[in-house]
């Protein structure tokens, strides 16, 4: 028998008991023992929760207790769960975690003080699909060359409504405010933050890279406006909020930022509140991930197949290499330093010379222009779109700052990368 | 080190070898310890092979040879393959194929011999894409409630091409031939035979289920006309092959035969040579896993992913509950006992009465029409096409055989299953 505690009795902590219980029979059989949640560790005792194990609010009641093998961290938070888990993991309890912003953080001191104990965060990223199994285990033969995620619900339920409706960013944020798909504030999520925490998960176990937020490029969805979406629709292209992962000889890019994507690629047709991660090996080729990124159930699911897998593994040695990353000697890229494929959305006001004056300056920073729209606002003014071949993103932030000092220029110069 | 010795050494065998080599620090990185090909066996030594490891074409030296710790088979066929994995693991070596026929067939009695000597398979089903990992561990916490895949490349690709551009089965099946998409003889692939052992092996992990291609439904995509794909066009459908695995209570239907799938289905927009499998939990719904289904490099990618998950258990205990099937005690549905919607093709001749008739018998064996088409043919011809609300193949199967005598029907009436 596995007996385990979970810390934080929340939708995910109650899903987790309650398939433990739903589904006891075949996990049994596929973990080779029973696996029995034994106490759930709570902030507020007086609330009221449908879950069928005893509650405490002490935990060290599950931190002290021999008898418990494994400790379930869904506490959310980054401080008081980091000092908890040491403790666990210093004791010899097995440790599961959802906890992203913990990961995000403290991923290498905790894996270190683990040593050969369990510690294992499936649900971390992209809630029920099961990415990080997939890339220590299905692709371990392979150089990852790229990761590409769509891997906040939130961002991506708001992007398909405006490009399937035509709606505002302002109107759709609303409704899946109302919807329960945001929060009431909602920058975590439509800022890319949620997003950058769980691409540094996925590219620690890629690349063995120790990055922390404030080290990368992140930038959210707050000002795709529907001008954009016509733009993307124009071109057959999709808007999709991605956490990408490159490896360019020993050097890793790793960003968070919107992207038009062209329509045909798979990770484009990733709609709605639904996550998807593209990966593509050096000799697999592109394999693709999709499933429900977040929600009790799903996210349960994940955090108990990484129990399961704890309990086959039984008390002897842990596998050779199974938590090494699966490159090393890697270094962080630079934020700016981006070579890609340009769209640039830029209000002009109606009078000759306009085009030209772009034109001129682009192809002074040598940056050339691959298509065009031009689309007429209320009298006198234009929204100018347009889209580049690859240039660098210095070139690019250099022609913007001249071109916004141009007098004809309504409005800052917006840009949003293009993946192709 | 581990010792590695490769039976049938040809594209992906080849590939295996030159992984090995290329990759070979990550892999030793990820596995522990160094992955070393040490003898190749092939039938015909004459043939000139570019591959740098001693070949022979006595399989004993590889069987007999204490210091080969593992057997990869990739020779094909039934029969010859299965004697040798079973003397394989009689000795104790580990075993790693991409034979998805000898599997269909045999995989329970070599499981059983293999008892805790490691036996696995990730590379009989979709190449590169690491499902059979997906549902032993990622899915562990789920009762699998369907798998859908589109698991034969060939067939997609006519498919998609098709669709794409309106081209007639025979004229996209030459084209594939000619690109080396399908074989001389396509049978096997087109008439739905290699998807039928790729979905028993995926059924035999979910399900337990040990059913042979002879107990199980199979249609190819010979029959599958223009004008079936204008049907699906009018009504926002793909036509896709799948393999299907679906749990009702305690049974279990299999069957590969095309299907009409909604387009807006995850499934539906895989297209070209590429695979897609679909897997419905109870508790995290539906994922689903995309990428490369053949081809060398891809296959070898799966083939060596085995290898290095065997490396890192190392010499001790197997993973507790590891092989078991997801479920047990579930049986085989009958071929016929399947309700879902149909599509149904009738070659009319024109005249008053004839949708009264048809709609008549459909009515009489409680089969009710959801959409209808028709579509003019040469002078005095028509091609009705009906999709039928969800309906009894027992009820489908009469109706088509009493419209089949009508004396206005041109030609045996066809049918296509409808998966929503």
């Amino acid at each position: 028998m596995l007996k385990i505690a979970i810390l934080g009795v929340g939708t995910v902590g109650s899903s987790v008991v309650q398939i433990l219980k739903d589904n006891s029979e075949v996990i049994k059989a596929r973990a080779g023992v029973e696996i029995v949640p034994v106490l759930g560790v709570v902030n507020n005792l007086a609330k009221k929760r449908d879950v069928d194990i005893p509650l405490t609010d002490d935990v060290n009641l599950a931190l002290n207790d021999e008898s418990i093998d494994l400790i379930v961290e869904l506490m959310g938070g980054v401080e008081k769960p980091y000092e908890i888990v040491k403790t666990a993991l210093a004791k010899g309890k097995a440790v599961v975690t959802a906890n992203k912003a913990l990961l995000a953080y403290h991923r290498y001191e905790l894996e270190e003080i683990a040593g050969n104990v369990p510690f294992e965060f499936e649900a971390s990223v992209a809630g029920g699909i099961p990415i990080i199994n997939a890339l220590r285990e299905g692709l371990s033969a392979n150089h990852i060359l790229s990761i590409k995620g769509i891997i906040n619900g939130t961002c991506n339920f708001i992007l398909t409504k405006m490009i399937n409706e035509g709606a505002s960013f302002a109107d759709v944020l609303k409704e899946a405010q109302e919807l329960g798909y945001a929060e009431a504030d909602p920058t975590f999520d439509v800022g890319g933050y949620d997003a950058a925490h769980k691409l540094l998960i996925l590219a620690s176990i890629a690349y063995g890279i120790d990055a922390k937020p404030e080290d990368i490029l992140i930038e959210g969805i707050e000002n795709i406006t529907t001008c954009d979406i016509d733009f993307a629709k124009e071109f057959n292209y999709s808007i999709k909020l991605l956490g990408i992962a490159k490896k360019r000889g020993k050097l890793v890019e790793l960003r968070v930022h919107p992207v038009l994507i062209p329509n045909k690629e798979m990770i484009a047709k990733v709609d709605g509140v639904m996550n998807g991660i593209s990966v593509v090996g050096d000799k697999v080729g592109e394999t693709m991930y999709y499933g429900a990124g977040a929600g009790g159930n799903a996210t349960a699911s994940a955090v108990i197949a990484n129990i399961i897998d704890i309990a086959r593994r039984g008390k002897g040695s842990p596998m050779l290499g199974f938590n090494k990353p699966l490159e090393s000697g890697l270094t962080l890229a630079e934020k700016n330093d981006i070579e890609t494929n340009y769209y640039i959305r830029l209000k002009v006001e109606d009078k000759t010379g306009v085009l030209a004056s772009v034109a001129s300056i682009l192809s002074k920073c040598s940056i050339s222009i691959e298509k065009i729209l031009q689309k007429p606002l209320e009298s006198g003014f234009s929204n100018l779109l347009l889209a580049t071949h690859k240039s660098k993103e210095s070139d690019i932030i250099k022609a913007l700052g001249e071109i916004e000092k141009l007098d004809f220029i309504q409005e800052k110069p917006a840009m949003i990368r293009i993946e192709q």
